[in-house]
C-alpha cells in the first residue's frame, strides 16, 4: 500500500481533493490527561470556586480546530460548520476526559481537526496547570468515529 | 495551593513574570504514536525509499513549537533560540517515538514549546498515514526535563 | 432566551451551521475615531502630501476582516468574498468615520467580520497618530445593515 | 507636527526603536459594550447558571493582545510579560465595561497590545450575544494609563 | 484601463467576486534560486547524504500557498484542494528550479498561490544554505499557467 | 563544508543560537518586478491619481517582514525594531524596484526579514497589476548588505 501524501517520487505534497464530492464530514476524537489525585481535586474545586481550568481548555480546543490546516503541514484548509468539546473528570484514570466533535461540508474528512481539538485543550490543561504537577501526561489521543466520503464510516473498537 | 494563571477572583490571565530573571531556559519532551505493524514497517520503507514521513512530521513539530502562544490561551510569547525533534521507531511499541528539546533565554520555561513541538509531529505522522491505519494513538506526551529559573530543575522519573 | 453559543449545560461551543443554506450574506457597520481638532488636521494635511493614514488603516481593516475567525473565539471560518472600507474625516466630531462592508456566501452572516474591519482600522489610526494625540477615542461601533439567512434583514435605527 | 509613522516623503514604516532603551513598560485601556438592559440581564444570569460571557471575552482579550503586531500593521512584535482583562456589569449604561492592562519590558510602549485587548474582547461579547440584540455598541475605547519609556507617563483625564 | 484593486476614488479594495461563479481552477508558477556551482553541489550531496534541503522548500512552499491570503493585503481566502512543488537542480544555472501547481474551485484564481508558494520554498533555499552562499539570488519567478474562470487560460510564452 | 540547518544525522533542525551575543543587526535586500512598459505607466499614472500600488506592496513588505518566522521554517523569532521598504520605478527595466532594510538586536541576522519584506512587496505588486499583466517577472530578490553578529559584514557585489 501507498501513502497518499506522496507521490511516485516519494516527494509529499497536499493531496488532490478537487474531483471529491462536498459532502457532510463528522468526526469525533477523545484524549486523556493523567494527572495525580491531588491535581484533580485542585482542578475540579478550582471550577467551583476558583477558577475555571476546562472551560478555557474547551475554547483553547475550539480555536485549535480552527488552526488545523496551519498546523499540519499537508492538511487542506477547511470551513468548519461545528466545534464542540466536552471535558470531564475521570476519576479512575485519574485526570480528564476531552472529547472533541467537529463537522464540515467539504471534501476531505474532519478528522484531523477532531484530533487537534483534543491536543490542544490537552496541552492547555497541561499548562494552567503544570504549577501544581509537571509529571502529568497527555495520553491516549485516538479517533472515535468519522462519518461522510468515500471512505465511508470508522468507528474505533 | 492556588493555580497561578487564577487570579484571587478565579479569573484567568496571563501571569506576569515581568520581575523574573532573563535566564538560560531548557525543556525535553516526549510522545509516541502507536501504530499497527504494518503501518510501523509502511512508514520505515517509505522513508528508505518513498517519502520521509519523520522528516515532515519532525519540521511540522520545529514549527509548531513557534506558534506555542498562539495556541495555548494563557502561555507567553518567547523567542525561542532552539527547536530540535528525535523520531524514532519503536518496534516493541510498535510506533514511532518522537523526542522534542527546546531552549531560550527568556523569562519563562519552554515545557509548553517541548509539549506542543511534541504534539504536532504527532498530530503529523497521523495525518500522513491515517489513510492506511485510522486506529493509531498518540500516548504517553510528558515532560522528561526542565532546567532553568526559578522554580529549578524537573526530571521525569 | 438562551445564548446560541452555549449548550445546555452552559459550555460555550461553536454553534453548528451544517444544516444552514449557503446563501448570499452582507454586512455593514460603522464607527469613529474622535480626536482633538488638531489632530485632525495633521491627518488631513498628512493624506494630502506627508502620509496617508486612512489608506493604511483601510488596508488594515481589510485584512483584519480575514482574520476575524483566528480573533473571535465562536465565529466560523468564512470565505469572504468582497471587503471594502470608507474613512472620511468628520469635522464635527471631530476626527474620523470608518465604514466597513463585507460580503460572503457562506452559512453564516459577515456581522462580525464587518465589526472586526472597522476595529481594526480604528486601532490603526489610533496607532499611527498616538505620538501626537494620546487621548484619542475610538467610539460607537455598531452594525448598520445585514441581510442574507434565515434570521432576515436588520437595519439599525 | 510630524507622524513618526512617515518619512520625510510620506512613506510609512516601522520607527526604528533599536537605540531606544528596554525599560519596563506598562498601559492599562478601558472600553465598554452598550446594550439593551435585557440584554445585559441575560448575560449577567448566564455567567451565573448558562454560560460564562464575560470569561470567554477576557480570554479572546488576552489572545487579541499577542496578536496586536499581526493586525496593526506598523506595530513592533513585542514580547509581552502580562495581560489581565476585568470585565464588569455597568448598570447606568447599560453594558459591560472592559479594562485591560499589559505589561512588558522591551523598547516601545504597549498601549496598542492594552487597546487590542479591550477591542477584541468586545468584539466577543458582541458575537455571543448578538442573536439576542444586533443594536449594541462598542464604545469609548481608550488609553487610560501608560508608563515607561523615554516620553513619560501618560494619564487620561 | 483600470486597475481593479481600486475604486473610483483610487481606493484599495477587496474585489467583490460574490457574483462569479465557483469553477475548477488551476495555476503553475515557476522560479530559480540561482548560486554558486560549490553550492549546488553541497545541495546536491546533501540531499543524498546529509539532509534534504529540497525537501523542506518543497513542504514551506506548500504551507506558504495556504498562508497566500494572509500575506497578500487585497488577495481572497480560497480553500485550496491541492499543491504540489517539484524542486529539480539545474546545472546550467546553476541553482535550483522550482515548480508549484495548485487548484481549487473557487470564485476567483489561484495564480497568487502558486507564485506565493514558489517564493516561499525559494526563500527557505536561501534560509538553509546562505550560511555557505550568501550571494544567492532569487530569480524570474513568473505564470507559467492560468486555467478556469471567466478570464480564460493563459499561458506564458 | 556541512550546512548548518542539519544536524550529523542529516535531520533539519533550528540551529541553536543560545549562546551567540545579542548585538545590532542590520540587512538591505532588492528586488524587481519587470513588466511591460505600458503596466509601469499604468502604476505610475495610478500612484499620481488613482491609487497607490507601490504604498500597498510597502505595507505588505512591512507586515511579511513581521510574518517571516512563520513562513520560514527554521527561522528564529526575531523582535524586529525597523522595517522600511522603498519601491522606486525603474524606467530601463521596465518595472519597480524593490528595497527593504531590516534591523534588531538580537541573536541572529534578519537577512531572511528583509528577503521576505522584497519578496512580499513584489507579490503585492504583482496580485494588484495582474488583472493588466500577467507576464510580470519578480526577479533578482538578493541580499545586499549584512551587518552585525560574528559572521561579520557581507556586501554584495
Amino acid at each position: 500500500m501507498a501513502l497518499s501524501h506522496f507521490d511516485g517520487k516519494g516527494d509529499a505534497h497536499m493531496v488532490d481533493v478537487s474531483e471529491k464530492a462536498v459532502t457532510a464530514r463528522l468526526a469525533v476524537a477523545e484524549g486523556f490527561v493523567r494527572m495525580a489525585p491531588e491535581t484533580l481535586a485542585l482542578i475540579s474545586s478550582g471550577e467551583a470556586k476558583k477558577g475555571d481550568v476546562a472551560g478555557i481548555a474547551r475554547l483553547a480546543g475550539i480555536m485549535g480546530a480552527k488552526k488545523t490546516s496551519d498546523l499540519i503541514p499537508l492538511c487542506h484548509p477547511l470551513p468548519i460548520t461545528k466545534v464542540a468539546l466536552e471535558i470531564t473528570p475521570d476519576e479512575a484514570l485519574p485526570g480528564l476526559r476531552i472529547e472533541a466533535t467537529v463537522k464540515t461540508s467539504g471534501q476531505t474528512g474532519v478528522e484531523m481537526e477532531a484530533l487537534t481539538a483534543v491536543s490542544t485543550a490537552a496541552l492547555t490543561v497541561y499548562d494552567m496547570v503544570k504549577a501544581a504537577d509537571k509529571a502529568m501526561e497527555i495520553t491516549a489521543i485516538r479517533l472515535l468515529l468519522k462519518d461522510g466520503g468515500k471512505s465511508g464510516r470508522f468507528e474505533a473498537q
